[in-house]
C-alpha cells in the first residue's frame, strides 16, 4: 500500500524512477482472450512523449515499450502482463546543481523529509515521466474497454478556455494540431500563448476535459467507490493535477435544483446532463464528462530563490528542457487513468451477474 | 470491494439505509490507548444531524450512537469498535408514491438497473443518511489525530461567495450562526437567501472549504495515493458533491509557473501556499486547504415530469422534509472524511519509522 | 489491515468480544436478489452455540443473530448486510481472577504487549466466541453458493481416527450425534473419550474434515490466491487450529509421482483426487477435501503454573465453563469459512466471463 | 485481485512465464535507506537455480537479476524496486507435444477451462519458474528483517524422516549438502535414495521445516489475519504444497491440554514451544517453526495415459529435464516467503508505536 498500484480487479503496480534504467510495470487482471494491437499501445506512449512538437519539452526520448509476459499468441491469457519503458536519455549530470536544493513547488523537500534520501536526478519517482507507464496500462485497457471510447482533449490553457458545448466540438482535430483541443481557430490561439509563454521562460496551467461514451449503465461501487470518486482520484494522482470536477462541477453548485435537475426521456436517458453520466456513483448511460486542472509546471527557465538542504538561501537556476504547458501531453494520460477506472468498474460490474 | 469501506490501516466499513432499522459500522484499526471521549462522538454527530436549525430539513432523529466493542475501561484496545445509530422515524409510508417511480437526478434509476431491485425508502442505501456512520467514524479518527485541527467551514451557498483571505475568516463564529459560516454578516446573507430558496420549494448548491492545521511533513503515498487524490476521492464520495480542488485549485490552471511557485523560507515552510499544503502527494507541513463543490439537493417541493419503471411519462410530487441547501450539515461530513484521510496517512506513515 | 476483515469482493468485517455487550459484522459484496432464508441462518449459528449437548461447555448463551440492512422485502438488495449478536450471559465477575495473570497457551501475554492493554474479560477479542459472526456470514454465503455443497465432519478426537474413506461415511448420521461425526459406532467412542477427558478436567484436540461436492472448475487465483491457498488461510485463522492439507496432504509428500497422479477420465474428471479436487491452485471439479487439526483447548479445569504481569511465579486456577474438546463445534465454523472463501473466488471468476 | 500480488504493505507483485523472455517483479513498500546487497539477492537465487547439484533438474539457466528501480547510490529511496529475470533457456520446442494434452495432476487442464487459452510452453505461469520472483523479493526482504533469521531446511525425503528435535540439529551443514539438511549422515541416505528415484524415472515428495529466530513480540494482526494463517497462506502458495502446520501440528491435536499448555519463565518465555512462536495469532518471541508437505512432482519420465483437448485417450511420454525431488530447491523458497510474511507484518507492527 506504498501508493505504487492502482485499481482492484484490473490493477496496475508500476515502478522506475526518471534517470534509472527503465520504468515499467504489472497490469494483473486483464482478462484473456483480447487479441491486443501491440501498435496501438505503442501510438498511445508516442502521444505522450517528449519531442512531438514545438510547444512540448524537446527531450528525446523514444520511449518503445517492451513486454514480458501475459501474451501468447498475440492474445492475452489472463496472466500478469510485465512490461519496460528503457530511459535512453537519462543526461545524469544535468541534475547535480539540485542536489543539494529544493526546488520551489517540487517534491525535493518532502521525498528528502519522508524517505530521508531522495534520488535527486530530475525528480526520480515524482517526475511525471512516470506517467508513460500509465499511459501503457491505459492502452491495454482501451483495447479490454473495446466499445466504450473515452476521448480528452484541452479545454483551457491559461487564461483561453473553450466555452463551446461539447456538441460542437469537432473531436476529429485533436490529434490534428499540437496543442489537442477540438477547435482549430482556438488551438492556434492556444499554441501562440504557449510558444509566448516558453519565450518568457515560463509556464502556464490548463485544462483537461475527457468525454467518454457508450458507458453502461450501472458501473461505479457506491457509497466510498463511487464512478466519480474513482475517477476523481485517478486524475488528482496525476503530477500537477489541482482540481477535478464532473458534470455541472463547481459550476453547478451555484444552481438551483429545479433547474439542475435532469428530467428523464421515456428510455432512461436524460435530456440534459448536469450529471455528467453519473448518478448516486453509478454511470446513468449518458456520456461522462469531467475536467481536470493543471497547475503551470514548477520548472521554469528563469533563476528563483530557494534553500539548500541546510536551510541557506540560494539561487535556482532555471535551465533544462522542460514543458512550458503540461496539457498537451497530458490529454493521453488523463485517458489512460479513466481507461484503467472504467476497466476496473467493469470487471466489477460482472460479479454482479449470474 | 463492494464499495462501503474506506482506508486501509485506519479502515470504516459501514451498513445501513435511510429507512431501516439502523445504520452502523465496523472501525478497524483504530489504535489502542485512546482515551475516546463519547460525547464529543455524539457532538459530531449532533452537528450533522436534521432539525438543528430553521434552514436543514425538520426531521427529528436522535441519531444516537453506541458503541459495541473496541473499548475497555474508557480506552481502545486496538480490536474494531462497532456502532449502531438506531433509525427512529423512518415513517416508510411516505415513500410508497415513489416506489414505482425514478426521481430525477436521484439514484433511484441506476440502482434498479445496477442491482435489479431496489429500497426505494427514502433513497435507501443512496440517502446521505449514510454519513451519519462516517461521522461517527471520523470523530474517533479525530480523537486520535490530537493535534492535527480539522475545521471546515461553508465558504458558498448559491451565488453568495466568501471571497475572504482564510487568515481573515473569524473561525470562532462558524458553530454560532446554521449556515457554518466564519463570517456573521455572510451568514445572514446567506440564511436569509437559503430560507427563500426554502420557501420557493427550491434548493440551492454551495460549497464547503476545508482547512487542516498542524500537519505534520510526509502524509502521503506517491504516486497513485496521493494525499490530495485520497482526499479528493473521500470527498467526492459524499453525497452531492460535484468537483474538488486543493489550493490553487481550477484558479491556479489559469496562473503562470512564476508567479504560482510557493518560494521557501528557511525552516522549509514556504510564503505562499498555493500548494494547499501539498506537494508532489506529500504534505509539507503547511495548512492543507481543499474546497468541495456540491449540487443543489434533488429532492424539491415543486411537481416535477419524470418516469415510471413502465417508462411511462408520471408527475413526481414534490413533498416530504428535505434540506434546502445541503452545505451547512455537510460541513461536520467533509471534517469527518478528512479525519479518516488523515488518520489512515499517520499509520501508514509510521511504518518508515525505524 | 487490522484483520478484522475477510474476503476481497464477498467480505466480511466483524467485531466484538467475548463479554462486551454485542459480536457483529458487515457482510459487503453479497449479490442482490438473494431470497435470504433468516430461520437457516440461525440453525447455523446454533450449530456452534454452547450448551447444545453433554460434550460441549455448559455456557448458555442464546446467540440470537439480528439484522439491520441489507435485506429489503425478503431478498438481498446488494447493499451491506450488518448484523448483531448480543451477548446476554457475560459474567465479567468470573474473569477478574485472570486480570493481572497470563494464562498459559492463550493471547492474554501476547495481546498484552501487541497493544499494551487487554481486555481480560474471557479473552476478549481472542475469545472463539468471535467466530459466532463468521458462522453467520458463512450461512449467508451458502444461500448465494446454493448448489455447492459443503459438508464438514470430526474425523478425529484425540487418538481417535476415523480412517474410512470418503465415500463409504454416512453424511446423514453427522448432526444426528453430538460429535458431528460421520459414523455412529465411531461417534460413541469418541463421546464417550471426551466426557472421560473433561471428568479429568483436561482436553484434547482432534481434527474436523471438510468435503466440498459441486463445485464448478475455475475457481481460485494463482499464483498467489490459490484455491488452497486461501483455504488454508481461512482456516488456520479459526481459533485453536494447527494445521492444514488438502488431498493427499502430508501423507502425500511420502508418495511417489507415479503413484500419486490423478489420472483423467475422458470427461475431465480424475480417477483418483489425490489433488483434493484443486489443481495449481484452480478447483478442477472433483470433490474438494481438506483436513483441519485443532489444538487441545487450552483452559483446563487443573491448576497450572503460570506468571503475572510483573513477571513473579503465581498459580493459575482451573475454572469456567469451556469445551473440553473443540472440534464437535468447530464443524459449523470450518464450513462458514470455506462458504466465505467460495464465496469470493466464485465472484472473482465472474470477472472472466464476458 | 488475478492473484499475482503478495501483502499489503511490503508487497510483491509478480509476472512471467516459464518460457516467455522473462519474468519479473515490483517490491513497493520496502522501507527507504536499506544498503542492499545485490549479491546476497543473487546468492539467494542461485540457491533456487537449476543444474546446482546432481538431485536436481539439469536444465542450465543462469537467472541473474537486474533492478531498474528504487535504489540509488546503494540504498533503498522508499520507490518501488522493478527486476527482471531474463528467460535465456527456453527451448520451446521441446513441449509442442504436450500443446494439446493434459498433463495429469498438473495445471494444464484447469488453465484452459478457467481462462480459455492457456500457454502450454512448460506449464508458463503455472510453472515453478515463477517462484524465482519470489525469491528475489523474499532476499530483499531478509536484508530489511536484518536480525530476524529464517532458516528452512529438508526435513522429509519420501519415507525418510529428521526425527531429532530441533536443537540437535546442526544448522550449518544445510548448504553443505545438496539435499539442504541439517544432518550429514542423513543427507547422504537422502540423496542416495533420490538418485534411485531418478534412475526409476520417477519423483517422491518431501517436507521443508522452516525456524525463524529473533522474532519480536506482537507480529500478527488478528482475528483473520493472524501470524500463522499468513504463513500458511504463503507456503500454501509454493508450487506443489500440500499441508502447512505449525508448532505442534497434527501431531498436536492427539495431545491434551495438560501436556500440551506451554507453560511461562518468569521473563515470558516460555518452556516447552508447543505453540511454535505463535500465541493467538500473534508472535510470542519465541522461535517460529513450521512445516510444509510437497507432493511428489507431477512430471515423471515415465509414459502416462491421460487425455487430449478433444477428450481422448493419449499416451503422455516421459520427456524433459525435471526435479526428482522438489525439496532441496524448496527451501530457498520457503524461506523467501517466509521473509515477505514477516516483512508485512513488521511494518503493519510499526503502526502501533505512538
Amino acid at each position: 500500500m506504498a501508493g505504487n498500484s492502482y485499481g482492484t480487479l484490473f490493477r496496475l503496480s508500476t515502478f522506475g524512477e526518471s534517470h534509472g534504467p527503465a520504468l515499467g510495470g504489472v497490469i494483473d487482471g486483464c482478462p484473456p482472450g483480447i487479441a491486443l494491437d501491440l501498435e496501438a499501445i505503442q501510438a498511445e506512449l508516442n502521444r505522450r512523449k517528449p519531442g512531438q512538437s514545438a510547444i512540448v519539452t524537446q527531450r528525446k526520448e523514444p520511449d518503445t515499450v517492451e513486454f514480458y509476459s501475459g501474451i501468447f499468441e498475440g492474445k492475452t491469457t489472463g496472466t500478469p502482463l510485465g512490461f519496460l519503458i528503457h530511459n535512453t536519455n537519462q543526461k545524469s549530470k544535468d541534475y547535480s546543481h539540485i542536489k543539494d536544493q529544493y526546488r520551489p513547488s517540487h517534491a525535493d523537500y518532502v521525498y528528502e523529509k519522508k524517505y530521508g534520501l531522495r534520488d535527486y536526478r530530475g525528480g526520480g519517482r515524482s517526475s511525471a515521466r512516470e506517467t508513460a507507464s500509465r499511459v501503457v496500462a491505459g492502452a491495454v485497457a482501451k483495447q479490454f474497454l473495446k466499445d466504450i471510447k473515452i476521448q480528452a482533449f484541452v479545454s483551457a490553457v491559461g487564461p483561453y478556455f473553450l466555452d463551446k458545448p461539447t456538441q460542437e466540438l469537432d473531436f476529429s482535430v485533436i490529434e490534428q494540431n499540437p496543442v489537442r483541443t477540438p477547435d482549430k481557430a482556438f488551438a492556434e490561439q492556444m499554441e501562440a500563448y504557449i510558444k509566448e509563454i516558453r519565450k518568457a521562460g515560463d509556464t502556464v496551467g490548463g485544462q483537461v476535459k475527457c468525454v467518454i461514451k457508450n458507458v453502461p449503465v450501472g458501473l461505479g461501487e457506491p457509497v466510498f467507490d463511487k464512478l466519480h470518486a474513482e475517477l476523481g482520484k485517478a486524475m488528482l494522482s496525476i503530477n500537477a493535477v489541482k482540481g477535478f470536477e464532473y458534470g455541472s462541477g463547481f459550476a453547478g453548485s451555484q444552481r438551483k435544483g429545479s433547474e439542475h435537475n435532469d428530467l428523464f426521456n421515456a428510455d432512461g436517458s436524460t435530456q440534459t446532463n448536469h450529471s455528467g453520466g453519473i448518478q448516486g456513483g453509478i454511470s446513468n448511460g449518458m456520456d461522462i464528462e469531467f475536467n481536470v486542472a493543471f497547475k503551470p509546471v514548477a520548472t521554469i527557465m528563469q533563476d528563483q530563490p530557494t534553500i539548500n538542504k541546510a536551510g541557506e538561501a540560494v539561487v535556482m537556476q532555471g535551465k533544462g528542457r522542460h514543458d512550458p504547458c503540461v496539457v498537451p501531453r497530458a490529454v493521453p494520460i488523463v485517458e489512460a487513468m479513466a481507461a484503467l477506472v472504467l476497466a476496473d468498474f467493469v470487471l466489477l460490474n460482472r460479479t454482479y451477474q449470474k
